[in-house]
């Protein structure tokens, strides 16, 4: 359970503020590993409701899940030259094989054997492409093999230098899917159904707008032809890459030979995709909805979506409201809710009802001896707002105050997000901007990759993406709205994490 | 989809068979990282049916999910001395953070970096115990915050020198709960409980008889106090251990200062329990139930569990026949059966029915046009056993046929146990036994390591349980069966995977 604890306000110190919303709804831990964090059962929850979620869109799309391992040789991920480039300087390297004693003391007392070293040293997956494509050339012979359409749920990791709970960590979970294909055009396909995927599931179950479009070629995957992402904002302005989607062309299958024998006979290489999205978006979660007085979740990821919480003075009126309570909760648990019932003796209401209220928890329903008598039971919002509602109808009126809720924390996000940005910009208003209260920045671009570079030195800004026409301006800028040559497209800026 | 291969026969070689079964059924591959397999489609779908309905279990009796970090600083691994000495000599040890060019040409092109090298090596973890009590340190203060019953789902690495897919492989993947209590009465009640939970799901949903028992001291696991198992007799009557549960006693409390203040106001070290199974019962499962014509899979954990094959010769029937089996597909999934229609037109109905025999399908319909105009479905059991079901019938019949063949798969797995048990052994029948036909020997057992020891060496058997009271023999043993003296236990022993 939450400890009681202040929160920094966003407005004071934004960075401050999350940490003490995940403390405070143990969501997660540091751990005693350099940069490796520990997921509490409040914050896997959500992590498992996603994962469900996710996976329920994977599969009926035609995907199947596998496991592929944790290890990759050194000499695998050299193969595809743009990857190991990408990835080289922030693996974890397995060496060897055994420790022994030293004969010292303490902490000392264990090292590495040094006769335990392995011919070719092991690298922990950054990501997968390599082990998995290796394993598509076995398995690829004919036409009739693709479309091959794989996902795995796993670990990674990523030595990273400064990180973040959830947003950065060394290590962290993720899916990545993984797909070969006959055509260019089935590869692009793919990549662009799973960003609609991803964008579905953020928007309907994270309640999270997001932009979607394609990466500028210094933002792209180590190894991608190209690469698509979903961008959200958030509340301190700054943009979260939610997810990618990779068209990776044939790039991985000429690198591990992934051939297949065409219709009419011929031998081609294979089109493929990777996509991935990881823990890092529950702190997309936490930032976009969450206020000054903790968590705040979207129903539909929701470990707990409803707490009731009775009130009694006496041992009669206790008897009597959690009687009640219980009914309730079955009632609730009846239309598929997931609910608590507090019915601690160690705390007074005042204190329950702070506590679910840093867990995120949605709604929260009160029940005391006067609402019985008048045949009713109060419902407290966790976005705000308190009314009573009849005791016959509670599922119907929780099932009803959730699903606002939902649909208003899309709704505010993304007026949030609106209102966080600025179309058709000058450099000198980009700058100002940028030196400002930040957010989205859409104005023309050269496409010229020195460009984004002074921009970055100059603003840390970066093209966050050229966006889908949907998203694009209803005037086409002219010209780069930083070096003023002529633009090749729109794009969105803005700091990120 | 599987391909027709031919299967070694179970009785020409065992392992070879086991090997055969598994690649014609696409269950797993092998990867070119020695040691480490990887976990196809099929075979992931069984542990994800698995893994739900475990999932459920543990969390009907109040456990929740985390995760923790995959890395194990080396000095967290010495801390618990038996520990770190069942551990040391295969671990997967991390030393390094990057790669780097060399300069050279193709594989040997990059290399680790040298100036990358950690402070401390982290070991991968090959069990988390370690690394969770430090964090129950930090969690646990006070008896409120107890019992902590947690569960991680993840992979682990042990350096294995001969693996074998499924039964032993460098990584695989696992559950291992975590709990921490306030008395040693509520930390073996715990352990014991589990115990309870992994018989019950190998036997209802695994149809994998198991005996259960504790270990004997050679066999605990490195730091426990009690180690408790789950013990089945595969089909070549040897043992596999299914899982384990253990009851840690304070040992990690005191190596990782996790303490509690008592209602009174003392501080005591918690009690913990840890418990696991892993990817290992699906070899298990494999091993219990296939035959010579391939896997067979339980009904309950069967990722297909009824196959609709229609059979067609003109265009009009394939219409006709195709019509009926989407229906049949749609009533059989109405009752939350997971089926698969065969439509395909480019094999003939008996390599359909090779296949989805092979694949283990406990279930396959045929409907063809002969049967429909008599208004009914030929149901065949993977099991043997073919008959006319009616059309309107087939959920009915379908259910209780998979209810039947669950059942009789794990009638036919323990009746085939007891007949290769053997009760109250003498050491010359014990020998003759593990030198022929082996399985389960019962008999007395003086309680020696070093009794254990011999006969390990000379027959290849240990002790896999000493049985609870339920599996033990009418008549107590009163002496050692090895060497005579007092029996202070009865034992099962058996050679094992």
């Amino acid at each position: 359970m939450a400890q009681a604890q202040k929160i920094t306000p966003r407005a004071k110190d934004f960075s401050e503020w999350y940490g003490d919303v995940i403390m405070q709804a143990q969501l997660a831990d540091y751990s005693p590993v350099r940069g490796c964090m520990v997921i509490r059962p409040h914050g896997y929850r959500i992590w498992e409701l996603m994962q469900r979620a996710l996976d329920d869109m994977f599969k009926a799309t035609g995907h199947r899940n596998a496991y592929f391992p944790l290890f990759i040789p050194v000499s695998f991920l050299a193969k595809e030259a743009e990857h190991v480039e990408g990835f080289a300087k922030e693996v974890a390297v397995v060496t060897h094989t055994r420790l022994r004693a030293t004969g010292k003391e303490g902490k000392d007392a264990i090292a590495v054997d040094p006769t335990s070293a392995l011919e070719e040293p092991l690298v922990v997956r950054p990501t997968s492409e390599t082990i998995i494509y290796a394993m598509f050339a076995k398995w690829i012979q004919s036409y009739r093999d693709l479309p091959l359409l794989l996902n795995q749920w796993c670990n990674v990791v990523r030595w990273e230098m400064r990180t973040r709970l959830f947003l950065r960590t060394t290590e962290f979970l993720w899916q990545e899917g993984h797909t070969a294909h006959a055509t260019e055009a089935e590869a692009e396909a793919e990549a662009r159904q799973i960003l609609g995927v991803y964008r579905r599931f953020a928007e309907e179950w994270l309640a999270m707008p997001v932009l979607t479009g394609v990466k500028t070629e210094s933002e792209r995957f180590a190894g991608a032809l190209r690469t698509y992402a979903i961008e959200a904002l958030m509340q301190d302005n700054k943009a979260l890459q939610g997810g990618t989607s990779h068209n990776l062309g044939q790039n991985f299958a000429k690198a591990f030979g992934v051939q297949y024998q065409t219709a009419a006979g011929g031998l081609e290489h294979v089109w493929n995709t990777s996509w991935g999205v990881s823990t890092r978006l529950i702190g997309g979660l936490i930032m976009t909805h969450s206020d000054d007085n903790g968590l705040v979740v979207p129903p539909r990821v929701a470990p707990v979506q409803v707490a009731i919480v009775p009130i009694w003075k006496t041992d009669e009126e206790r008897s009597q409201v959690s009687g009640v309570g219980s009914q309730v909760k079955a009632d609730l648990e009846k239309v598929g809710l997931r609910v608590e019932l507090d019915l601690r003796d160690t705390m007074k209401p005042g204190a329950k009802y702070f506590e679910w209220e840093g867990l995120g928890v949605p709604v929260r329903l009160e029940i005391g001896p006067r609402d019985l008598a008048s045949g009713q039971v109060v419902l407290a919002r966790r976005t705000g707002g308190k009314a009573p509602v009849p005791l016959q109808g509670a599922p119907s009126a929780v099932t009803k105050a959730l699903d606002e809720i939902q649909s208003g924390l899309f709704a505010a996000a993304k007026e949030r997000r609106e209102k966080a940005s600025i179309r058709g910009v000058t450099k000198a208003q980009f700058i100002a901007f940028m030196n400002g209260e930040g957010g989205f920045a859409y104005g023309g671009f050269c496409g010229r990759a020195s460009c984004e570079a002074e921009i970055k030195e100059q603003t840390n800004a970066t093209v966050r993406v050229l966006p889908d026409p949907e998203f694009r301006s209803q005037e086409p800028p002219q010209t780069c709205m930083w070096c003023g040559a002529p633009s090749v497209a729109e794009a969105v800026w803005a700091q990120a994490y």
